[in-house]
């Protein structure tokens, strides 16, 4: 597995089973099972200019209830991540882990000390000063929504600058950190349009900050990021307001029938506690042994080897609307 | 007008006009007026899944007769230009100009101290030694195509950084200095896919080098850039062989009885040779002016006032396929 590889490879899966990728029940990357209701005609689009982003702006400053200039618009959650950081000149970064591999890559591009924090175990060590805090949350690959209250006010007294990722704050029912973005002048929030969206395929994602933070920010960036098709699919995806419901419905349902099954097979030692829309499992076979056994049923997860402080024996399984009963092991 | 604006704005102008932006004949940009034929069902597409960006890199490198190993994509030319000064330690570069304003502005955004020299007075300036130098070719906002073989000399023994852009070749028969990145290893190559491939709006461009380099810019480059949509377009745009040789007649054509229509204007001061697709005019009127002028027929045209070396009286004109003698004056 790649160093800091998303999800499984499902192509290279389809390929290994001889089989066509449509045929692959892929619960190794976290994208919404349910989808918005797009009433697009892509194939009319206008391509030829320019895209404009002044309305794309406009909706996604008002689906987060700020104002445009709180927030910057990137191809991506990712591409978000390297744009901060080509932006902070510090020298360390805490990383509550387990979390996204981007951010250790990122350090590591830049030249910052990554120093990894567990989560799990170590939550309340101190970190140093003027140095940067990120915090994913709900986190990944658990998917455990932290209050973040307590630490908040840790962080802010050593001046860290600070980044709450929210990339999958949408499959949760808790608050976002943005009210925060006015009270104390170095927090940044990620966001991804792409997953509760259901649509990898699609790179939008946002930094939303204070306006100068922001204003900071877009005068570094490239003039012309996003494209016209991924605008007008975000776009059209966010006027769709049952989504969110549907989604908290239907990932409640199936978190419980999942659980079930886990709680059942003799190969799962613990289920960590998620409110979104994945779970980890530490097993008592490898991942890779675990995959070899769903291959029968053309099943992929994601083998979370990769993560700090996570080893060959976790897996992250996606949470979507199937028969639960082919987990049964 | 915006310090770095691309093209004209569009939408502005119709609302100054009082119409729909499809009633706007825009002569502003310089996006291919012949459309690629595109087979593609968009509104069928599968975005759930992370893009695979294999087979992209593989019909791009065979369009361009390299290895895939040569090349690295992103999303626009844009952002292959702000990924390639992110990656270079220099701090001076020469930019051959008039010339695109993103330079310019990437030069200021990394501190590096921008030079222009001027193409049409004083091209054999010298450069420093171990510099950067940008040369557009065809070039912007003129479109004239430059044999560099000599110049590419004189670069090569200062050690210099050599940056060409190609983002309108293809719009011309002259040849691609591709050739070059096997023998000279500090040669860059930037594409657009999208001008002439008739999409502003698709974001897709990329940086060919020879391998070594490409693996460094690849380091630091975020893992998900391009959208599903886009990457869909450009796959199929790609296969339509007859493009070029149509884009290549229309614009024959069109630019012959352009050129006719400017020569009898009285406006107009002088027409700078162009291989590419659209035309550079002096006037004798400022082009706010000559813009004034055009508003009756809602034609838009790009005023270059912006360009270094370039004045008020300086405008752009993109070659179409339209009645020219709306532009009689």
């Amino acid at each position: 597995m790649n160093k800091y590889q998303h999800g499984g490879d499902v192509v290279g899966f389809a390929a290994s089973l001889g089989c066509s990728v449509d045929e692959i029940i892929d619960l190794s990357s976290n994208i919404n099972h349910i989808k918005p209701k797009i009433n697009i005609d892509f194939n009319s689009l206008d391509i030829s200019p320019y895209p404009s982003y002044e309305q794309l702006y406009q909706n996604i400053a008002n689906h987060y209830d700020i104002s445009p200039s709180n927030l910057s618009i990137y191809n991506g959650a990712s591409s978000s991540i390297f744009a901060l950081f080509a932006k902070l000149d510090l020298d360390k970064c805490f990383v509550y882990t387990p979390a996204y591999l981007e951010y250790k890559r990122v350090c590591d591009i830049h030249n910052i000390e990554y120093i990894p924090i567990d989560r799990f175990h170590n939550i309340d060590k101190e970190i140093t000063k003027n140095s940067i805090v990120v915090f994913v949350n709900p986190s990944t690959p658990d998917g455990k929504h932290y209050n973040l209250e307590h630490l908040m006010q840790t962080w802010e007294e050593k001046n860290a600058t600070i980044i709450i990722d929210e990339s999958f704050l949408e499959f949760c029912t808790q608050p976002s950190s943005i009210d925060k973005i006015n009270s104390y002048d170095k927090l940044y929030i990620i966001k991804s349009m792409t997953k509760f969206y259901g649509a990898a395929g699609i790179r939008i994602g946002c930094i939303i900050s204070n306006q100068h933070n922001i204003k900071a920010l877009k005068n570094i960036a490239p003039a012309w990021q996003l494209s016209s098709f991924d605008i007008a699919y975000i776009q059209d995806a966010l006027l769709d307001k049952d989504l969110k419901h549907k989604t908290l419905q239907s990932l409640k349902q199936n978190r419980t029938k999942l659980i079930e099954i886990l709680q059942n097979s003799s190969y799962v030692e613990h289920i960590y506690p998620s409110d979104a829309n994945f779970l980890l499992v530490r097993l008592n076979i490898t991942a890779n042994k675990f995959q070899e056994i769903l291959k029968a049923h053309k099943i992929l997860i994601r083998d979370c080897s990769n993560f700090d402080g996570l080893d060959s024996y976790h897996i992250r399984i996606a949470i979507k609307d199937m028969d639960w009963q082919l987990l049964k092991t």
